[in-house]
């Protein structure tokens, strides 16, 4: 099956100008907030603010009755006017030769409106104009400055331009996520909303964000998908390229009630799906928090398919839970090689025990975690590093911090940071984040993330 | 069984005097920055720092050389010498009639140095000195502001005065997880890292903080049980008063080995302390971010034996992923009466979906949360209430978090709050969970959250 096969969404995620249907002057109408969204991120191509009561100009720009009136090319539609007003002035949009639309009005199937949810998939079709929505947040994207959220600006952290995607077909999770992101040290290639996805659905999705190039990891909350046959034929391609992590709401009956009134989903069984999902190489998230943790690990550490982790620490207690932790989440303690160990020997003072998981105990320093790693990140028999730091310590400071980054970015092999504590802790996990090393907060996150990496990694190189 | 069968260790707790052995003027010592710590906290008992190389003041007090010079009643003895002076001071100690110790030095069986850390205990049960250690943090305390933890405050967020009192094997974790907590909205009573368990050990303390009137809910790190017939007589009569949160490290059998390296602890196998633990109404923490999430749960919120939860949300998808987490923990939508609904109709706009989970929508503020928790909360199929705010949307601000924490502190069921987001929502949460109400950052956390509180309250009515 071709990628051309399915909508191209590249007109709407990097249009060169954008008309806002439903535009006001009104700083009450959601029109208002997408058009000074806009003209606040920066976005560098055309618009057009449109309103049927044309206000003369609008946050300085001239305003137009109808798309009709424009007469100059259109890559998208924001369309953010009541919902019976919707098919008019998609129709206009055909008629303009808009390349696609994002409608972010509600009112349609989630409401039981199911015709005029068919009227607006049969003139997107009619024009070949790939629409997202209804009843969407709609898009972002750091790199071209798009920013349909009708969201108060100061509400949402917005993340920088980076690696991951996130597609969310409910808003709410979608802004929730995407306001957690902006507080994470990574950025996001593209975000959508897509809502009701009567025409442009998670089929088109995941096929766009697969052949994105910007694109590095792909993160998914989904209630349910229509086209199944379809969405497994992208996905076997789509998790060959790059990792999918995906979130699956409705997995329980109850839940799954729920989904369907939220969305109109026909949710499916849990068991289901999972067996499809883990059958076609996606990654799992269980918790909304688990999007974020494999997020970053994917785009952030190389693959690797070994399960053997050098834990490093400098406090015993949190090495045995740590243990314990990966051993939970099928990895397991790497063993040392004789060369290596009698390396250590020479480098470690005496109250450093080398057996995994390696006590560096608490008075360990910048230098000492370092000497360890130059002998750890060599050896054959480690195919990934857990460091574990806890700042509560004398020696643990910026330094350490640094260094380990600096280790990490050096290494062939995936290395993550696990770090409890407070305030003091938490700027050092940003810190080493920002520089592009996770640092988990909990044992289990840091396993759990490990864990996620290498089964990826294993389901690429077909091992099982 | 009677409580006095156990190690009395009101006196380490609420010293009228202390002698702090080992104290000096040098910043790099330990004995240093105890004896800083006691001061910066403003201990309000009697100090008498004692160094054998007598310095005439140390920090502006007068120094002694040995405990035996002092000559006034003193409660607790701080030791921080090296472990082969241990014993000697213990003697003076004794001699000097003090009543309890917390021997901070490491050197003992950590270290392979059996009969050094018999010797310890000999003296200490001899003269009738309950001692905590070696190898440990020591003590904390706020109320009484006593500090034994010889790490750089700075480092570490110190909590305020609250109810949850955490004891922990490892000093790491110990301090790790106190760290956690000291930027968290609840406070504590007693904090104990008592190391190799010398001679006070899990069953003296657990016995210790069942009898304390401040502690309301014991958070208890362990890695292994010595007197384990002693420990379960203990935890039936506790688990009958209080809830006590237990995390078990060495669960698996490389994390027991790592224990066994750490603390010379047995660990034995996870099934067997999980199924006891389990059949003695401790209530287990997976991870160490739960240690955290129950403590919460239990200092705020009443108990409630039934398992009928009522979600209100104001996005829709937030909805479904919290139906499944509660599912998942073994929880159940409640199912409102008619007479509820009829209320709800009559007081809830057109577009709010009043079947749980109930979505209060996007535009959802205040008055509507307030309007529908006046008619939730009164429901006699409701047993908890969990409410999710997204604050992302616009009529989510600082007045609906006030009355949701109002409403909470007035009602008679548990209520829990749901808040995933970025730097606004973690503000809000902050707000919400200063002023007592628990507020989660995913759905399994608020769900499993939930769980514990309600298996706990089952345990505790004998409902099976």
């Amino acid at each position: 099956m071709k990628s051309n096969d399915y909508k191209d969404l590249s007109h709407i995620m990097a249009p060169k100008s954008v008309a806002i249907i439903g535009a006001s002057s009104n700083p009450d109408k959601v029109g208002h907030v997408i058009l000074q969204n806009y003209i606040d991120a920066g976005y560098s191509g055309k618009i057009y603010p449109v309103n049927i009561k044309n206000e003369g100009t609008i946050l300085g720009l001239k305003a137009y009755t109808s798309v009709l009136d424009v007469k100059k090319p259109i890559d998208v539609g924001v369309i953010a006017v009541p919902a019976m007003a919707v098919p008019q002035v998609m129709e206009e949009c055909g008629k303009a030769g808009v390349k696609g639309l994002v409608v972010v009005s509600g009112g349609f199937l989630e409401v039981g409106n199911a015709q005029l949810q068919e009227q607006l998939v049969a003139i997107a079709r009619k024009y070949s104009m790939p629409t997202i929505g209804p009843n969407c947040l709609g898009v972002m994207d750091p790199r071209s400055r798009i920013d349909t959220l009708f969201l108060p600006t100061y509400k949402i952290d917005r993340p920088k331009i980076g690696g991951v995607s996130f597609a969310a077909q409910s808003g709410a999770v979608g802004s929730a996520v995407l306001d957690m992101i902006g507080s994470e040290g990574f950025g996001i290639a593209r975000f959508l909303s897509y809502g009701n996805a009567a025409d442009v659905d998670e089929v088109d999705i995941l096929n766009y964000l697969g052949n994105d190039k910007d694109t590095k990891v792909i993160v998914y909350y989904i209630e349910g998908v229509k086209r199944g046959k379809e969405f497994i034929e992208v996905a076997k391609r789509v998790t060959k390229i790059k990792p999918v992590v995906i979130s699956k709401g409705g997995v329980t009956a109850a839940g799954a009630g729920a989904a369907h009134s939220h969305t109109a989903s026909l949710a499916g069984s849990s068991q289901a799906y999972d067996a499809v999902f883990r059958q076609f190489g996606f990654t799992i998230a269980k918790d909304l928090k688990d999007l974020i943790n494999y997020a970053k690990i994917f785009d952030t550490q190389p693959l690797a398919t070994g399960k053997r982790i050098a834990i490093l620490t400098n406090g015993g207690g949190i090495g045995v839970l740590a243990t314990d932790a990966l051993y939970n989440n099928g990895l397991e303690l790497a063993s040392l090689t004789k060369d290596s160990e009698d390396r250590l020997r020479k480098l470690m003072p005496a109250t450093v025990n080398i057996r995994m998981p390696m006590d560096l105990v608490g008075d360990a320093d910048d230098k000492r975690y370092t000497d360890a790693l130059s002998v750890v990140g060599d050896d054959p028999n480690v195919d990934a590093i857990l460091a574990i730091v806890l700042f509560q310590t004398p020696g643990a400071d910026s330094r350490l911090a640094s260094s380990l980054v600096s280790f990490a970015a050096k290494m062939k092999k995936p290395m993550v940071g696990l770090s409890v504590g407070g305030s003091y802790t938490h700027a050092h996990r940003q810190m080493m984040e920002n520089a592009g090393m996770p640092v988990y907060e909990s044992p289990d996150d840091a396993a759990g993330s490990l864990a996620a990496l290498i089964n990826y990694s294993r389901y690429r190189k077909g091992i099982a």
